[in-house]
C-alpha cells in the first residue's frame, strides 16, 4: 500500500481561525503533542518581520527533541521585480533553520493580476526562483499552490504552467490547495489527474471546508494518488476551517488502510482534539466525527436496545475506543455505575455494582455535573468525594474562613492580599500574603499556612489554571469553572471548583488540589 | 435538468441530536418555515403510543396551509409475525393523516436476526405487507431502508432483496440510509448502482455524518442518480448528525445547478439556520459551510488586502448574500494597515493607508496583541483604542480607584463588595455595591455611580462573559484575558481587557463596554 505524509498546519492555518490565538508556550507544548500523534510534518508558522512571535517560536523550537515530525516555517513566494537573495520574507524562512520549508505561489490568474499586480510571467519566475533558492540552501521544499482548484478551472493551462514552474525550481513537493474551500470532489479528482500529467513531483492535498467537503475533498485525493495530506486538528482555520485530522486520520487508517498513525497513537485522537480545544479556548466541537462528545451517544430508546444486544457493531461504524472515545448511553444509570466501579477501582478494590454507595455517588456525581462540574479533567476531586461518602476522609486542613482584597490605588497600581483561617491537625493557622492577583494571592497564603506542618509542600507546583464562564449569556453574575492541574515530583492531578463567585471557585480547586497532593506526603513531625 | 426533491427530517431525526428537544410550539413554528424555505416534504415525528406529543403535532399540523411542502408521518416497518392491519403502530402512522408516510425497515442482516430477533424471511415479509398497507389507503410510501450501506457491505444479495420487498409493495420512493454514516463516498456510489440494476423505484439518500462525510456523500448520490434527498438544518442528528442541508442545498443550487429552492429562498439560508439554533438552544455553528458567522470572516493581512482588491472574488467561493450571510474583516495580530483603514471607515471616512495614524495603530494593536489582548471578538475596544489615538475621546467617566472584598465567613457564606471611586463630567462619586461575585459587584457599583448622569444605563446589558487564562502553565500567576459582549437595544459590542490580576482585566473590559454603550446615549441632563 501506498504511504501518505500527515502535515499539519493548526499552528499556521488553524491559528487563522476566529477566535483561536495560541501563545508561544501553547505552541511548543502542542509541537510535542502533535509529534506523539505520529504526524509527520508540524507547520509552525510564518516567520517574518512582522511576527516577532512565529521567530521566537522556531528558535526556541530548536531545543525540542522530536520524535518522527519534522518542523516547517512557511511563507510566501519573493515579492515580484527582485532576486529571490534580496527577498527579506525568503532570508526570514533560512533564519528560522528548520530542515523543511514550505512556500505558497500564486496559480490564479486573477490573484496574479489583480492582487499581486504582476504579469504572469514574472508570477511564473517568482515561482521558480524562489523554490530554487531555498532549495539552494539545502531545504526540503514544499510548494504550496495556492488557489490552484480555482486557478484550473478559470485558465487550466496557465496553473498547470505554475506547477511547471515549481518543479523546474526543484521543489520536493507541490501541494494542490483548495483555498476557498469551494471545489467539488469531482473537481478535485479531475484537477489532480491533470497535475499528474504535468510534473513529475510528489503531489499533497491542502483542502478547506467552506463547502461542507473538506474531508471528503482530502480522500478523494489521496484515492487519486497524492502522498501528501494537509489539514488540522479540529479542523480549525479561516472562515469555515481546513480539512479535519479528526477524521481524515481515523478515516485513512480504518477505511483506506493506511499506515499513517499507529494503533496506540490513534488512541490519543480524543484526547489530543479536546486539549487543543481547551487551549484554544474554543467549546470543544460534540458533533464532530470520531471524536466529539457526541460521536458514540445513543439516545433513542430502540438504539440503545440495539447498542447492547450487538455490544455496539449495529450502531456504531467503529469501536469508540479506536480513537481514544467512549460510548455513552443517554439517560441510562447502567452505563454509570460501571464508569464509577471502574473508577474507584484503586480505592476500593472489588466493589460490587449493586452496593449502594455506588449508586448514592453515582447520585453526587450528576448532581455536580449538572451544577457544572466536570470530573473527567479532575479525577482528583472525583477520589475526594468518593471518600468523602465512603467516610475514608481525614483532611489535612479545615478551611474557617477567608477574605481576599483587590484594590486598584489612586497611582493605577494594583494590590492584591489575602488572609486566611485555617484549622491545621487541632492549630489555628491565621496567615496574610500578597500576590500578583486574587487567587495568587490566596495560594501564598494557603501555603504559609501550611508549609510548617508540611515541609515537602513546595514540591507540590500548580502547573495549569483554567477558568470556563458556564453560563456566559448571565453576564457578569454568570457561573464560573476552574480546573487546576497541579504536580509534585512523581504525579499529576486534577481537581474542579464551580461557584458565581470566581474567588470561590478557585479556592475550591485550590483547596482539593493540596487536600489530595498534601495526603501523599508525610507529615513533618513524623518523619 | 433532472430534478431533486428535498426531504427535511430536521423534526424528527434532528431531534434525536443530544440536547435538542423542540416543543410543540417550536415543531409547529418550524414546520412553517422550512415550507417558506422551499422544501418539498417536512418529516413532522413519530407518532405513536409512547409519543404523544407527536401525535399531537400532526393533529395540529393539519391546520396549516403549506405553500408547496408536504408533511410526512415517520415510523417502522410493522412487528414480526403479525398481519399489518393489526399493527398499531401503523395505524398510528395512519391516524396522522399526511398524504405521505415514510417507513423504515433492515437491510442488514446483522439486524435482522439479533436486533429484531427474526427471519430473514420474515423480515421481507415485514417490509413488502407494510408498504403495501400503507399503499392500500392512498399513501405516498417513502420506504427508507435503514443500514442499507452497512448491508450492502455484509451480504449484498439480501440488502438488495429487502429493496425487491418494498418495490413489491409498491413503495413511491426506496431511500438508501447509511445509518451509522461510516460509508465513503465511493462506496456509496457503487451501492446505488447496485440498487438502480434491481429495482425501478425512484432512489433517495439519507446521509449521516460519523466519518465527516455527511454532505458529500450526498452529492455524490445524486451526481449518481437519486432524486431525492434528506437532511436536517445544521445538520442536528443522532450522535454527529445528518447530512447539513445548509450546505447540501447551497452546493445543489450553486455548485451543481439544481433548482431546488429559489433564489430569494437560499437567501434565508441564514436567517434560519440561527433561529433553528436558538430554538434548539445550542450555541451556533460559527464555523459551517455558508451560513456560519465565519463562513465570510477574514483574518490573514494578505487575505484581507486580496478581498479587498476584488471585491471578495479571489478570497470567497461563492458572494456571501446569495445565503443571506455577509462579509467580516477581523482584526487579529496578521492584519495589515488595509484592515485598520477598512475598520475605520466610520470614524474617518478615506483615512489613507499610508497615514502616520494607521502604522501608529496597526503598532499599538500588534503589541497589544502580543500581551494577549484580542480585538477579533472586541471592536468597541478597538474604536477606544483608534479614538484615544486620534484625540477624538472624551471619556464618560474616569477611575480614579476601587476595592473588591472577596470574603468566606466562618458559617460558610460568601460576600463580595465593590468600592469605586471615579470622576464623571467633574464631579467625583464614591459608591458601594455587594454583588453575587467580585465582578458582579463592581458592574453594580459602576452602575450606581452613573445612573444619575445617563438615565438610559440600564439599557445597556452585558450579555457575554469569557475569561481565557493566557499562559496557564503559570498556574495562580497567569495572566488572564476576560471578553465581554454588551448590547441595548440597538447594537451589539465586544470589549477585552487584560492582566496578571482577573479583577483588573474584567474591570477593563466592563469600563470599556460602558464607556463604549454610553458614547450612544444622550446624558440625562441635555434631554
Amino acid at each position: 500500500m501506498a504511504t501518505v505524509y500527515l502535515y499539519d498546519t493548526t499552528l499556521r492555518d488553524g491559528a487563522q481561525a476566529e477566535g483561536v490565538a495560541f501563545s508561544l508556550e501553547d505552541k511548543l507544548h502542542l509541537t510535542r503533542c502533535l509529534d506523539e500523534l505520529g504526524l509527520d510534518y508540524i507547520e509552525g508558522g510564518w516567520p517574518n518581520a512582522t511576527n516577532e512571535k512565529d521567530c521566537e517560536f522556531f528558535r526556541r523550537a530548536q531545543a525540542l527533541t522530536l520524535r518522527q515530525a519534522r518542523l516547517v516555517a512557511f511563507g510566501s513566494t519573493r515579492r515580484k521585480n527582485i532576486a529571490a537573495a534580496d527577498d527579506s520574507n525568503l532570508n526570514y524562512l533560512l533564519a528560522a533553520e528548520t530542515a523543511v520549508v514550505t512556500i505558497f505561489g500564486k496559480s490564479w490568474d486573477l490573484h496574479v493580476t489583480e492582487v499581486l499586480g504582476t504579469s504572469r510571467e514574472e508570477n511564473l519566475r517568482m515561482i521558480e526562483d524562489s523554490v530554487a533558492y531555498l532549495k539552494g540552501h539545502g531545504r526540503e521544499v514544499i510548494y504550496d499552490a495556492e488557489h490552484f482548484f480555482d486557478g484550473y478551472r478559470a485558465r487550466p493551462e496557465y496553473a498547470l504552467e505554475t506547477l511547471r514552474a515549481a518543479a523546474r525550481g526543484g521543489a520536493d513537493w507541490i501541494v494542490l490547495c483548495d483555498t476557498n474551500g469551494g471545489t467539488m470532489p469531482w473537481e478535485i479528482e479531475a484537477a489532480i489527474r491533470a497535475a499528474q500529467r504535468t510534473v513529475e513531483v510528489p503531489l499533497g492535498i491542502h483542502a478547506h471546508n467552506d463547502a461542507g467537503l473538506g474531508v471528503a475533498n482530502t480522500l478523494v485525493a489521496v484515492r487519486a494518488g497524492v502522498q501528501q495530506v494537509q489539514g488540522t486538528m479540529n479542523g480549525y482555520g479561516e472562515r469555515c476551517g481546513n480539512a479535519n485530522f479528526c477524521q481524515v486520520i481515523p478515516n485513512l487508517k480504518l477505511k483506506l488502510g493506511y499506515e499513517c498513525v499507529g494503533e496506540e497513537q490513534l488512541q490519543q485522537l480524543t484526547a489530543l482534539s479536546r486539549l487543543i480545544s481547551e487551549l484554544a479556548n474554543l467549546p470543544p466541537d460534540d458533533r464532530q466525527g470520531y471524536v466529539g462528545a457526541s460521536a458514540f451517544a445513543h439516545k433513542g430508546g430502540a438504539h440503545i436496545d440495539g447498542v447492547l444486544k450487538t455490544q455496539g457493531r449495529a450502531f456504531e461504524h467503529v469501536p469508540p475506543e479506536v480513537v481514544g472515545n467512549r460510548r455513552r448511553l443517554l439517560l441510562s444509570e447502567q452505563s454509570g455505575t460501571s464508569t464509577i466501579v471502574a473508577k474507584l477501582e484503586n480505592l476500593v478494590p472489588g466493589l460490587d455494582k449493586r452496593d449502594p454507595v455506588v449508586a448514592q455517588l453515582l447520585a453526587e456525581v450528576k448532581e455536580r455535573e449538572f451544577e457544572g462540574y466536570q470530573f473527567e479533567g479532575a479525577d482528583a476531586s472525583f477520589e475526594l468525594l468518593a471518600q468523602r461518602l465512603l467516610r475514608q476522609y481525614e483532611p489535612p486542613f479545615n478551611l474557617k474562613a477567608f477574605r481576599v482584597i483587590v484594590e486598584r490605588r489612586e497611582d493605577g497600581r494594583m494590590y492584591s492580599e489575602a488572609t486566611l483561617k485555617m484549622d491545621v491537625h487541632g492549630s489555628e493557622c491565621h496567615t496574610v500574603a500578597e500576590g500578583d492577583g486574587p487567587v495568587h494571592a490566596l495560594d501564598r497564603a494557603l501555603r504559609k499556612a501550611l508549609r510548617e506542618f508540611y515541609p515537602h509542600l513546595d514540591e507540590i507546583q500548580l502547573t495549569d489554571y483554567k477558568v470556563r464562564v458556564l453560563d456566559s449569556r448571565a453576564g457578569t453574575a454568570a457561573r464560573v469553572r476552574v480546573l487546576i492541574e497541579s504536580s509534585d515530583r512523581e504525579r499529576t492531578w486534577g481537581t474542579c471548583g464551580v461557584s458565581h463567585n470566581i474567588i470561590e471557585a478557585s479556592w475550591e480547586a485550590l483547596a482539593d488540589s493540596f487536600d489530595y497532593g498534601l495526603r501523599g506526603q508525610n507529615e513533618g513531625n513524623e518523619t
